[in-house]
């Protein structure tokens, strides 16, 4: 069975020497002390590996089981659910006036890592709860927040986001589930939404579904869609748990992975729904928290990574087979471990390159989510705006191709349930598709993105590379960073260019080549990640560190993805540069 | 549920004119007439769509199930067996005089894509009881020849191979199965194996195993392994079943995929086993059948994301999601369908234009194969020799690639099972780890194949494709296929250059390159037969052919592989370059 460890030592690298958040001036980041935050991430680690690592498997074989209306999940998540809300974890990051911890949304981050990397499924039930919390928190009433948040931030309520319906999903104007207006003020809503996830389960005493639906009358599409509170349970008039609302949990859907988590179809029959914000402007409601539910996808694909790059590791060590070419490395046992191999140490460097990559850009982009919100920083929120879609899509689609690796490095066992390396590429699998399809973030990138506010913020973006290899391109052993990240960056340019040259013309000439600019993108990032990465270890090793082995394997790590996987940069960019012409040339009845 | 319509004119379009069959001087071959190949493949695809593809869904959900030492196979499979055994399917290439059909390898390979898109799982018995025979047919005795082949030619007895231990699968050398001489001058066969496909099932009467086991006293490692026949059922004087075998199912895998296929632990204990071949020389048997068993493996790359592909289209032309960037197509439609956008179509692109291309490469591999075997040519075997572990790890890789994309394609629902679009990812992942792990292939490749015979016969495949390109340089609409072509293939040459001067003096700065060779000489071998796919269209084209929309649409797929995938050649030679350094620097205890 694999198990997994928090990369604690790796997290505190990028909080406290990449990104030096206690010396930031993001208000709330002077109290992330190096000494404090270990002790946060130790903890949340140590539950993790402990409680909820184990429990992966369990979720995974068990399932969820709906049986008359009641969905039963898999045996040992309630008691760690128990668990995970006394430590406090679940409003890490949110307010204190609703019993949260109030600290930034950087620690929120880095521990939600550690949840996902142990149990994916079960992580989803508070994260579903953190967004719908966030939901109610930015657009509800006074009376909604004090009603709602108190419960919801530690969990005692989970939340649900009601979207998608059977015939759309990313097109949610075609919706039809309706909020008939009633004369107490509230709706009644009516209709069927699918991929519910957590939508009924036995671990909370209330669930409240933030669910989209259209008020008749209202405008036509997109711009007719608002946004309504529907509990499980209605609440009396002291708070307490009253009737049971008119809605109900169709079936659970068989899904590839992430079993142990309960993906519902989830009928409204007149519901009792509250309007949350502004009528019509539901969307609105939910693209203030696009931001934040999109990182949390990412991160799920370096955290699933990171689960399977341990274990593959383990493997490699452990397993015996043939001889390293360059002569016996265990002379005394049958064969050699695996981890001789140079094709496995490509694999191993692959993942491991981009593990830690991905955590720096991860981390990175949460915190200009909190100079955004915290400081009113609007450079940042520009930025990470643009930065969004690319660490979804970009962070997804790698990480799910870390945990196929992983996977590949086990051989035949790989590909038996037994020994759990399917279920990390299984359930890895959703997050592409999820939040937003990895497709339809490379059309928000590079039809919304790219050129929101004239332009400026992947400008910055530039102008941040540009600055920092100005700045360091003299600097000793930073070469092997600075120079690929310039030709890396200089594609990304270049397909910007092309993009503004020929999509006026032909918008197509643009979106065909959406999906390899959001790689370009994130090779890119994750470049400048490494390169700041390596200055941190250089300039730690000058001044003496003492665990040198640790920043020498950073600079190693790092000299790997930027010899290895910046080079895609090129690609990228010529497939973008042959333009539409290929990709529409084709009748539809040609495929 | 998925369903499958075997693509019988691009087969044909292979068979007839890029290879021109009918015209080649191979030994049968002048028997392969476009009507007669029509037939014999309109007959089988009929069986696969019609019988076989709706099965496929039922062997994935209840799998195979192992009670009282019997193994249950899915509802449907026994009489699916008897009807691909009533049409002659399972002996197509076999010789005549064991019942037989007799036709060349290349007509074997191109049914088999039919049985491997229309239920991987359960071509899989056929598929091991070939790969058995053909074993018995080189290396068995004629009495062992007229013992079992006319009963595994029908299928009528079904066969296995059994290499992997627990603790050894690609290091055979470490092999503890041991075949201890008897009196009778039998073996008594003991030990463990393990991922034996259809090692015990309910659709024949007889399983023949063909077991790996070493001789007591035999030399050590690889080289003292033999080679043994050991029947479920022993043989009575005149043929009949006797009595039961020694040996037994001790447990079924639960796997990722192909659940309609059981994957057994077996257990020899004295299992009465004959030697097939000559003592200590089982590996040497073993091998004479890689090339096949590893071409069959690749057409499993090409045959997954044949059938998710075709039902990717269907849903891409049916499901209505928001609307073309250039105006709407569905006016009167709520919204427009998926196909519309130039990002699904860069997806299904990148899918059709891999499976044409890899079923003109496959099928070419097929005829190098009757080549050497039909004509004694002993370059085609070199050059088969060379392509075999491309084809195996190439195709396998990106055939699964392009299941997990056509399962984006449907958004959430490729995530459901009831949609079937997993069952394709999870069934496709099996072949880049079986019959050799895809490291392992690029090892062969590199380790082995490129310096064999002095490297003739890579030097033979870049005078052929040199060849084509000097041939073919100036004929009018073949420059987009010839500049690419000529580029990728400098690449590949600079990557053998790169190896050549540097894997001398470190041969670990060769197999650090050698995963992306693989990859690098597969995209080569797709630009070839691209282009040579290219020139037979335009040559029916200039002669008038009357389907010229066919052609038209060849020309136009194969543009978009020429500009969309072929640039990946230069990434791959970009990280082969970056030599073994960054590869083989970090400590084992730092990963």
């Amino acid at each position: 069975m694999p198990s997994y460890t928090a990369p604690t030592r790796d997290i505190q690298f990028v909080l406290n020497e990449v990104l030096d958040v206690a010396n930031s001036d993001v208000p709330g980041y002077s109290e992330l002390e190096p000494d404090f935050t270990a002790a946060v991430l130790e903890e949340c680690g140590k539950l993790n590996s402990e409680v909820l690592a184990p429990l992966n498997v369990v979720g995974d074989k068990e399932g969820c089981r709906l049986e008359n209306g009641v969905v039963r999940t898999p045996t040992g998540f309630k008691a760690a659910f128990d668990q995970v809300r006394e430590g406090g974890w679940t409003g890490l990051d949110m307010p204190e006036e609703f019993g949260g911890q109030n600290m930034p949304y950087v620690m929120g981050i880095a521990t939600l890592e550690m949840f996902a990397s142990a149990n994916q499924a079960f992580a989803m039930y508070q994260g579903l709860t953190h967004g719908a919390a966030s939901a109610i928190l930015v657009h509800g009433s006074e009376e909604q927040k004090a009603t709602y948040l108190p419960k919801m931030v530690n969990c005692d309520w989970t939340g649900t986001m009601n979207l998608t319906e059977p015939h759309c999903g990313t097109d949610l104007g075609l919706m039809r589930t309706k909020a008939e207006p009633q004369d107490d003020g509230s709706y009644a809503i009516t209709g069927q939404k699918i991929f519910i996830s957590a939508g009924e389960h036995d671990m909370a005493d209330n669930i409240i579904h933030l669910v989209l639906a259209k008020i008749p009358g209202g405008p036509e599409g997109i711009k007719g869609v608002s946004l309504f509170i529907v509990p499980k349970f209605l609440l009396k008039e002291d708070g307490s748990l009253g009737e049971r609302n008119a809605l109900s949990c169709g079936k659970i859907e068989e899904k590839m992975g992430i079993h142990g988590n309960s993906t519902c179809v989830m009928n409204y029959d007149g519901a009792k729904g509250f309007l949350i914000g502004e009528m019509h402007k539901g969307m609105r409601a939910m693209f203030t928290m696009m931001n934040e539910a999109r990182l949390g996808v990412g991160m799920q694909g370096l955290a699933q990574a990171e689960a399977a790059y341990q274990n593959a590791v383990a493997y490699a060590k452990d397993r015996l087979q043939g001889r390293a070419v360059t002569g016996a490395e265990n002379p005394d046992g049958p064969a050699d471990p695996l981890i001789v191999h140079p094709d496995i140490r490509r694999s191993l460097m692959d993942q491991k390159s981009f593990t830690e990559g991905a955590r720096a850009f991860i981390l990175w982009g949460a915190m200009l989510i909190d100079q955004a919100q915290r400081a009113g920083d609007k450079d940042a929120d520009g930025l990470i705006s643009l930065l969004t879609p690319v660490i979804k899509g970009f962070l997804t689609d790698r990480g799910y191709d870390m945990t196929v690796q992983a996977q590949q490095v086990y051989g035949g066992h790989g590909y038996i349930e037994e020994w759990g390396m399917s279920q990390y590429t299984r359930d890895a699998r959703i997050a592409m598709i999820y939040e937003g399809a990895n497709g339809v973030q490379a059309l928000d990138l590079v039809g919304r993105k790219l050129a929101q506010d004239g332009g400026k913020h992947v400008m910055a973006f530039f102008d941040m590379v540009k600055g920092f290899c100005k700045e360091n391109g003299d600097v000793e052993g930073m070469a092997p960073f600075i120079e690929p990240l310039k030709a890396a960056s200089k594609d990304l340019q270049a397909a910007g260019m092309f993009f503004m040259q020929n999509g006026m013309k032909n918008p197509n000439a643009a979106l065909a080549g959406s999906y390899d600019f959001m790689h370009l993108f994130g090779h890119v990032c994750l470049g400048l990640m490494w390169a700041r990465s390596a200055k941190v270890a250089l300039v730690a090793l000058a001044g003496g560190a003492s665990d040198k082995g640790f920043y020498e394997n950073k600079l190693t790590t790092g000299r790997y993805y930027m010899a290895r996987q910046l080079p895609m940069t090129a690609t990228h960019l010529a497939r973008i540069q042959s333009g539409a012409d290929v990709v529409m040339t084709l009748p539809a009845d040609a495929f």
